[in-house]
């Protein structure tokens, strides 16, 4: 029975590049989205066509039991959860205070942290169990300092990054590594990206940003999770920052 | 007609402390807290009689509307809110993961984090209208870091903290001043760290600190309040942390 | 005899005026400067007709013994020193690793870190017999984040910052406070930022940051130093930022 | 010709591992070092036994010209630097600041910041010639907070942080690659913390954080600058913190 890397969040992007590349490294992948089962099933058919094993769902994290429901069904019937990422953005594009509504507020928590939180909370005691395991988390500069305009995205992020550092303190001497990736710059990501800029922008930006490499690519931030997830224990990484060599870090004017 | 001074979160330690201390100097301080009429009562009564100003009222900030009623009969009926105070804790004590209920999680973002955008919602119009305001939020060495156990309060204190920062992005060109003030260390507080630690152990803790000031002290907290909220605006802080002298910061062992 | 506020790095800016402030306030104010007699006797003078009581000197700080020398006599001749105020800035403009000449990095070290270690050695060991003084340490956006050009200055407050840390944890429970202060953004400052820019140009930045409040006001930096100078020693503050409120934080785009 | 790792700091621990590692992967390792003329040889000739190819020089970082000169040589006659480590550390162990001499303050600084800046300063103009080269820093907690007793090591230590940051920023749209590893714990490296310890004291500390694992170990954070010497210039990372699982970060209590 193969380890299972289950991806919450498994659109075009980052979330079901990750899952490729697990698949590709001998995890059977679980890729759950909230929409788009063409997508899904697209996502599913790649891996099978190049020898992976994958199974997807349309699964709305946010529903009460949702993913709680998930991770039971599937250390029931396909295999142990051994690594899984959490990959929902809460990013709704800049919003006056004004114009921010409590729900919308709201809905940013559900997705940017309780979704973690819960996520947690149904994984760890079976890997507990078993004595290892591994959550990677995707994360963004809003997790680190919060602009104008961000109300609700930094909110949710700046509760998931500490979030992850009590989950690591609880865990980490569990045998559970927790890591947190922040994704400090535009990914070359046609399912958010692409869809929030339009096709003609979208072009536009990635000229702008020159090269085949001034986005960041979904692949080679794949390579970084694996990469986290096959870390030694004794030389764990808690944090790590990732963005294009053509782009400036978060801190830099 | 005087500047209001309306503090969420009125106990016997932080909160109770900073509205006498805005009384005494000419605003008429409004004081909500969630239980105890007696004590909310001896707080007003307090004020009253060193000839100061002050109205108390009973309010779960939880509760709909609760904030953003409170603040419209405040505008109308009392008069204009100048300074805000944000002071409701979201500390539940050490919580390992499987002890941290779904409801406790999501109890520790009303209190921490949501009440604090509502009340911002609430507030700023009026402010922005009148071009000067000052928010002022208490915060917790959980803001900047998770330690083990501390899941659902770490979360909320870490999105209040990043919610601070894009509040201050918006509104700080507009006027309005938001401090978030990082309370590193145990506050001589009868009301919450006393009742914690019930009567013996904080007598205790307060003798293996030394002194009488090996605790921090809440009139010297509302110094420090009324400090910020009178900085001139070419010299406005954003955060700033305080702690005895007695005590380590958070980031020393 | 009265208290003496001694300030390293006592130009027109924030350095003279604190010296004022504190001379104001009843200190004796020791002022310390590299250069320009007729500018510190400016100084003492404006002190001295208000009532006040200053010294000045023309002192290299990174001369062989300068620091410790003139705090030694100091002692001997003019007052305990209670407030020491390190404010020499290393800012030495945007210059490429190329450019930066291993003797401009070094003078950035002795100004920026090498004084302020200096400084403290020689203060505190007559602040620890007394059982209390302040140290309060001018600092800028590059102790925080470094951005490209700043190879020297960024290095030099880098260290200064860390060092004020391991200052502030050997020396709080001794009841010495030390305090870091961000400067994160332009001063009022004519013998600084003003020949920087030239007349012309600085009076256009002032103009256009709007009002007279846009640059940051030494006297209100001013403020915030007798603040930290007087802070209870129950709620110490190590570090705090400052502003203008139409400025945007380091952290901000 | 082979491409050439340089590793300053080249002993038995972090330094020699990593020199290993990269001349196992291809590379000509450059291993230097201040003293040790024997030890110096046995990791050319471990690496030479597997088929690898090094060469080892006695240098003392701080002399004049040391770094420099050798840079120049290594391109001249063994080939381009692909790969630049800066392993220098500066921990001197726990002193107060009146047991910590300027002479050791300033030789702190040397090592731990001025060499990097003259490292960083003498292989970037060749990198930048070819468009590509990775500058891989060995960092310590030291870098990002300042413990009592650790002034000399802190503010060193905080000054190669933030240098790393502005090297970064001038460097990284060039195509070369800085990074910062903040190596928060005990490392299993006999030349350094077994020293430090002696054997006995060195042999329990193991015991203590259990397992094989409980230091880490050198040649799991040789794979940690592999990975990030390949990392595609999409997704680099600037900075990452690496710990044991049975360790806390040094953010936690």
């Amino acid at each position: 029975m193969k380890p299972v890397c289950l991806v919450i969040g498994a659109g075009a992007g980052i979330g079901g590049t990750v899952g490729k590349r697990f698949a590709q490294e001998g995890y059977h992948a679980v890729l759950c989205r909230r929409s788009d089962v063409a997508g899904l099933e697209k996502l599913v058919d790649e891996i099978a066509e190049v020898g992976g094993s994958a199974s997807g769902f349309i699964m709305n994290a946010v529903d009460d039991d949702a993913i709680e429901t998930r991770v039971s069904a599937i250390e029931a019937d396909i295999g142990p959860i051994d690594v899984a990422v959490y990959n929902l953005g809460a990013q709704i594009g800049n919003r006056s205070l004004a114009e921010t509504e409590p729900r919308a507020f709201e809905m940013g928590w559900r997705l940017g942290t309780f979704g973690l939180f819960r996520l947690a909370r149904a994984v760890t005691p079976m890997m507990e169990k078993r004595g290892h395991g591994t959550i990677i988390v995707t994360s963004a500069t809003a997790a680190v300092r919060g602009n104008a305009g961000q109300h609700s995205h930094t909110a949710a992020m700046g509760g998931r990054r500490l979030l992850c550092q009590s989950l690591n303190a609880e865990f980490s001497p569990k045998g559970i590594h927790v890591a947190h990736v922040v994704v400090d710059g535009a990914v070359e990501a046609p399912d958010t990206l692409g869809k929030m800029l339009g096709p003609e922008r979208f072009r536009q930006l990635k000229e702008t940003r020159g090269a085949a490499d001034g986005l960041m690519l979904p692949e080679k931030i794949a390579d970084t999770y694996w990469y986290l997830a096959n870390q030694h224990r004794s030389v764990w990484t808690h944090e790590m920052d990732l963005r294009s060599w053509s782009d400036l870090p978060w801190w830099n004017h």
